[in-house]
C-alpha cells in the first residue's frame, strides 16, 4: 500500500478510538494499527452493572461508523506534541494498557508523543493524514467486523474486542474491494472443490492430506500431462525417487539443519533416522552422481511429479492452499556454467505458454535474493551468492524485462530465484511459478562434469517447478475460473441428455461416438425430468449440452449448446467431434 | 519337492557324514537335513597340532564327494533301530552335539532312533531311500559350497562348518539345474539393472529405496501405461491419495494392529502419530464413503499406481525383489455382491493379456485361504471367510481351470486371494499378479449403497494389483528377458549409426524422422571407429540399429540390422516408420 495510503488507514484507527470513547465513555483503548486493507483498534469494555459485558456487537458497527463520519470533519489537523514519561502517565491514567506503553517507550530511552485531532489524544509514534477532513473522503472507510483479541497477541494476558475497519484511496476503490471479496468468497476452493466433488478432507487420514476423486485426479493429470508435454520438447526426461531418506541425504544438503523442524521424521525398526522428503533435489543429484558425466551428456534434465512432505502445524493449515502433502510437479538441469541461459529461457517459454493457457498474461518478475543480514539461513558463500544473483539480473535484463519486483530475503535456501507474479481473474496477484539458479547444491554433492579439456568442471543446478504445486496451482485454478474450467480440462466434457426417454438409444449412440473419440461425455438416463436434467448439468459447470429431440434424430443430428456462449444449434455429430478435437488441441 | 526325493536328499546328508568321518576321523557330526535343491550337514571340525582348523575347505570337497561314490554302492540298505537313551547316549560318546539333541528327544518322552547304513550310524527320525545303492544315482549329487553355520543358529553357540550338496532326480535334473542356477546368476537383475543404467542405490539414501534413472522410468511408465490401458478399457478410474495418514484410519482397517512392525511410524511436531502407508485400500475407502453411492453408481473402480512403504530389516533387503518403498499398480473394486464374478472376471482377462505379452503363458492358479489355527492374524468372522473363499472356489471352476494349488495359510489380513504364478524363461516359478475378495474392510468402514429398493446394500472390495509391484515386475522381467526388452519396452529402440562422418547428416535427419514419429531413437556421432559404434550398441541390447554408408545415402534408404533377427537389410524410412510402429502397437 502506498505511504499516503497507510497514514490514511492509521488515521482512521485514531477516529475509530474517538467515536467509540463517545458511544462508549468506560471503554479503554489500547493499541490500533493500519493493516493491508484497513485497520483496526483494541478496547477494553468494562463489565456493566448487569455483569455483563458492555462491549459492542456486530449491529452497534453501523453507529460507531456514523459518529465516525461525524467527527471527520471536524479533524482539520494531527497535532503532534512531545511529552514528559510523567505528562504521558498522567493522560492515560487508570489506563494500564497505555502505561504499560508508555513505561516501555520510556525504558527504551525514547521520545514520547501523543497526537490530537478534535477532542481525541491519542498515545502515538506519528504517521497521520495532515488534513483528516480534507484528505479522508467520507464514503472511502467501512467497519467490517468486531472480533476477541489477547492482548499484544498473548493469550495468557486480558482478551479484548478488536474492531476491523477498511479503507482505500476512494470509494469506488472500497466497493472494488468490497465485490472482490465477496467474489473470493463464492470462488472460495474450499466451497467449490466439495461442491464439484474434486477432492475431500477424511476425519480418518487427517487435515492437510487432501484426497482426490475421480474427476479431481482427471484435472491433475491433465495439467501435468500438459508440463510434461513442454518439458519432453525441451528434452527433459522422467526419473523416479523414492519418497523417504536417511537422514544422511540431508546432512549432506544442507536440510537437515535449515529445514529440521518441518521434516517428518521417522525412527525405523532398527532405530535409524529417516525422513519424508520435504525437496526433490537432493535425491536427484543421486541419479545425476551415478555416472561420470561427460560435457556431452549435459545438460541432463530431470523431471518428476511427485510428493514431498511438510509437518506444518494444524492451525496454520488451509484447503490445498497449505498442506502436509505436496505435489510438485518438479524438475532440475544440471548444466554448465555457459548452459544456463539457454536452459533458464527454456524453462521461462513453458512457464509464459503455461500460464497463457489460462488466461493469467503479463506475469510479473521479483528477484528472490538472499538477505545478507540473515546469512545463517542460507548455505554457501557470499561470493557464489553474488555470481548466482548477479546472473539472474542480468538474464532478467536481456529476456527485457525492466519492471522487477526486489525479493529481498525472499531466496530459496541454496540459491536466489525468478519468481513469476500473476493477477487472476477478481484482480488478486499471487506467486505462481520459480526459476531457481543454485551454485551450492552441486559444490555439496561435488557434481560435476569431465570438459573437453578432460578435466573435472564443477555444474549448476536449476530448480524449477511450473505449477509449484498442483495443490496450490489447483486452487488457484479453480478460484481463477469459477469453477468454469475449460473445455479441455473438465472432468466431465459433455453432458448427453435425451428429451424423452423414446431418443435414448440415439442418445447413446452418440454419447458412445463421443467416448470413441476420447471426449469425457456423460449420458443422463436416469428418470429425472427433462428440466432437471438440464439444471443439474449447469450446476456441474458442465462446458457442452447435446441434447436429442424427435427433431434432431429425424434428421440424424444433435443440438449443441454451451455453457459459455449459450444455444449453438444443431450440429452433424462429425462437426461436432471435429470442434471438440479441435478444442482439446488448443487447449480451449 | 516330491517324497522320494526329499528321502534321496535326506539319505545322501548320511552319505555325507560317512565320508566325512573317513577322511577326517576327529569331526564330530551334529545334525544334516534335506533342503530345496539337496541337502547338507554341520560338523565340528577339531583345531589341529598347530592350533589350526582341520576344517576342509572349498577344494576338499572333490575328494569328499568321490568318497561318497565309493560308499554308494555298499549302502544297500538303511536300517533303522529303537535304542534306549543309555544306548544312544553311549553311542555318541564324546559328542555334544549329538548328546544334547538325545536329551531332548528323551525329554518330549519321544522314541530315539539310530540308521544305519555301510558302516556309518547316525541319530535320526528316518526318512531315507529304502536301497541307496540303487536308487541313487552316483552322477545325481554335487557338492556345492562350505560355509559358516552356529550350532542350532544361535550366535552364541560354536561355529560349526556346513558342508552343501545338490541333488536331483538323475543327472540330467541336476545339471539342468545348475544350467538354471548359471543363467540366474548371469541374469541377475541387481547386475543387469546396473549395466543397463536402470536404477541404482545410494548410500545417502539408503538400502532398500531405489531410485530410478530416466531409462529406467522409461520402462516403468510404459508399462504402467499398458496396465492402465486395459483398466480404463474395464471402466476404471485414477485417483489420487497422500502417502501417510494419521494412526486413526489403521486403527480402524484393523493394519494399526496386524502390521504394527513393518509400518513407519511418524511422531508429528505436535505429538501426534502418523504413518506411511503399508496399502492404498484404507484411503482408497475414504473416498468411496465421500459420497451417499446409488446402485446405478456401482461398481466404483479406483485405480492408482503409488508407493507403499515397509518397515523391512536390512538383512531382508535384497535388490528389486525386497525393497522398503514399493510402487503399486494398485486397484479398488467397490461393487454389490452381484457383480463379483464380472469384475474377477475382467481383472482376469487383463492379468491375462499381460503376462501372455511377456511369453507368460499359461499362467497356474493358486487360491490363498486363511489358516484357521491361526485366526489371529486375520480380521473377520469364519462365517465371512467362508463365503468369500466358497465365492472364489467357485468363480475359477467357472473359469474352466482344474489344475489349483491350494494355499492354505496364504491369504490377505482381510481376505482371500486368488494368485497366480508364473513361470519364467528359464523355468522358476514365481508368484505374480493377485485378485484378493474382501467382505471385511466394507464391514470395517461401513461402504454400502442404496438398492433399488432405498436400502442401505452391504457392498464388497476387490483388491487387484497386475503387476502386484513394479519393481518386483521389473526384476522378474529383467531376469526374463536377460536384459533384451521387447521393442516397444526399450528405453532405447533404435541406435542410428553413420558410417563415416560423411554420413553424419544424413544419419541426423533419419534419427530426427524416428524421434518424431515417437521412436526412442539416439544417434552416436561420436569419434569412436564405425566398429565400435557397433558393439557399443550391441552390449546395450538395443533391439534395432539403422546403418548409414554410402549406398544408403545414394538409394536415399538404410541398411536395418536387428538384435533379434540379425541382418534385415536396405529399407526406405517410411518402410522403418511403418514396421516400427506397428510393433510397438502389438507391444513387440
Amino acid at each position: 500500500m502506498s505511504t499516503s495510503l497507510e497514514h490514511i488507514r492509521h488515521t482512521l484507527a485514531h477516529l475509530l478510538a474517538a467515536a467509540v470513547l463517545e458511544l462508549y465513555p468506560d471503554a479503554k483503548p489500547t493499541i490500533g494499527p493500519a493493516i493491508d486493507n484497513g485497520f483496526y483498534y483494541d478496547f477494553e469494555f468494562p463489565l456493566g452493572a448487569d455483569g455483563k459485558s458492555t462491549s459492542p456487537v456486530q449491529t452497534d458497527l453501523k453507529d460507531i461508523e456514523k459518529r465516525m463520519r461525524k467527527l471527520l470533519p471536524s479533524w482539520k489537523e494531527m497535532a503532534g506534541q512531545e511529552v514528559t514519561p510523567d505528562q504521558a502517565r498522567d493522560a492515560f491514567k487508570g489506563n494500564p494498557y497505555k502505561t504499560e506503553l508508555i513505561e516501555e517507550i520510556h525504558g527504551k530511552g525514547e521520545n514520547i508523543t501523543l497526537y490530537t485531532a478534535g477532542h481525541f489524544t491519542d498515545l502515538c509514534r506519528g504517521g497521520h493524514a495532515e488534513n483528516p477532513a480534507k484528505e479522508i473522503p467520507a464514503d472511502s472507510f467501512k467497519l467490517s467486523r468486531i472480533a476477541g483479541a489477547y492482548w499484544r497477541g498473548d493469550e495468557k494476558n486480558a482478551m479484548l474486542t478488536r474492531i476491523y475497519g477498511l479503507a482505500f484511496e476512494s470509494r469506488e476503490a472500497l466497493d472494488a474491494y468490497l465485490t472482490q471479496l465477496a467474489e473470493a468468497e463464492k470462488r472460495d476452493h474450499k466451497k467449490l472443490g466439495k461442491e464439484l466433488g474434486l477432492f475431500l478432507f477424511s476425519d480418518l487420514v487427517g487435515s492437510g492430506l487432501p484426497l482426490w476423486t475421480p474427476k479431481g485426479t482427471i484435472i491433475r493429470e491433465l495439467l501435468n500431462d500438459y508440463v510434461w508435454e513442454m518439458r519432453r520438447a525441451k528434452g527433459y526426461q522422467k526419473v523416479t525417487i523414492p519418497h523417504i531418506t536417511k537422514k544422511d541425504l540431508y546432512e549432506t544438503s544442507g536440510h537437515w539443519a535449515k529445514f529440521k523442524d518441518e521434516l517428518f521424521k521417522i525412527e525405523t525398526r532398527e532405530k535409524h533416522v529417516f525422513a519424508m522428503k520435504p525437496m526433490n533435489c537432493p535425491h536427484h543429484t543421486q541419479i545425476y552422481a551415478n555416472e561420470l558425466r561427460s560435457y556431452r551428456d549435459m545438460p541432463q534434465r530431470y523431471a518428476e511429479t511427485t510428493m514431498v512432505y511438510r509437518d506444518e502445524q494444524s492451525g496454520e493449515l488451509s484447503g490445498l492452499s497449505r498442506v502436509r502433502a505436496i505435489t510438485q510437479d518438479d524438475a532440475h538441469v544440471f548444466c554448465r556454467k555457459s548452459q544456463i541461459k539457454n536452459e533458464i529461457f527454456a524453462i521461462w517459454d513453458i512457464i509464459d505458454s503455461f500460464y497463457k493457457t489460462f488466461g493469467f498474461k503479463d506475469l510479473r518478475i521479483r528477484i528472490s535474493r538472499h538477505d545478507p543480514a540473515k546469512f545463517e539461513n542460507y548455505i554457501g558463500t557470499p561470493e557464489v551468492w553474488k555470481t548466482a544473483e548477479d546472473q539472474l539480473v542480468s538474464l532478467v535484463k536481456e529476456r527485457g524485462i525492466s519492471d522487477v519486483i526486489d525479493g529481498l530475503g525472499e531466496a530459496a535456501m541454496y540459491g536466489p530465484k525468478i519468481d513469476f507474479i500473476a493477477k487472476d481473474s477478481i484482480g488478486r496477484t499471487l506467486q505462481v511459478a520459480t526459476i531457481q539458479l543454485d551454485f551450492n547444491m552441486p559444490e555439496r554433492f561435488d557434481l560435476a562434469c569431465m570438459n573437453e579439456k578432460g578435466e573435472k568442471e564443477r555444474i549448476v543446478m536449476i530448480h524449477c517447478a511450473i505449477m509449484g504445486s498442483i495443490e496450490r496451482f489447483m486452487a488457484t485454478l479453480i478460484e481463477h475460473t469459477g469453477g468454469l474450467f475449460p473445455f479441455w480440462l473438465s472432468p466431465v466434457q459433455v453432458q448427453v441428455i435425451p428429451v424423452a426417454e423414446a431418443y435414448a438409444d440415439a442418445a447413446q449412440k452418440v454419447h458412445e461416438s463421443l467416448r470413441a473419440a476420447n471426449i469425457r461425455s456423460e449420458i443422463d438416463l436416469s428418470n429425472d425430468s427433462f428440466g432437471k436434467k438440464i439444471r443439474g448439468a449447469k450446476t456441474a459447470h458442465t462446458p457442452y449440452f447435446i441434447i436429442l429431440g424427435e427433431k434432431d434424430v429425424a434428421a440424424g443430428k444433435v443440438t449443441l449448446e454451451s455453457r459459455d456462449q449459450g444455444q449453438i444449434g444443431q450440429v452433424s455429430i462429425e462437426g461436432v467431434l471435429k470442434k471438440f478435437q479441435e478444442e482439446v488441441k488448443e487447449r480451449k
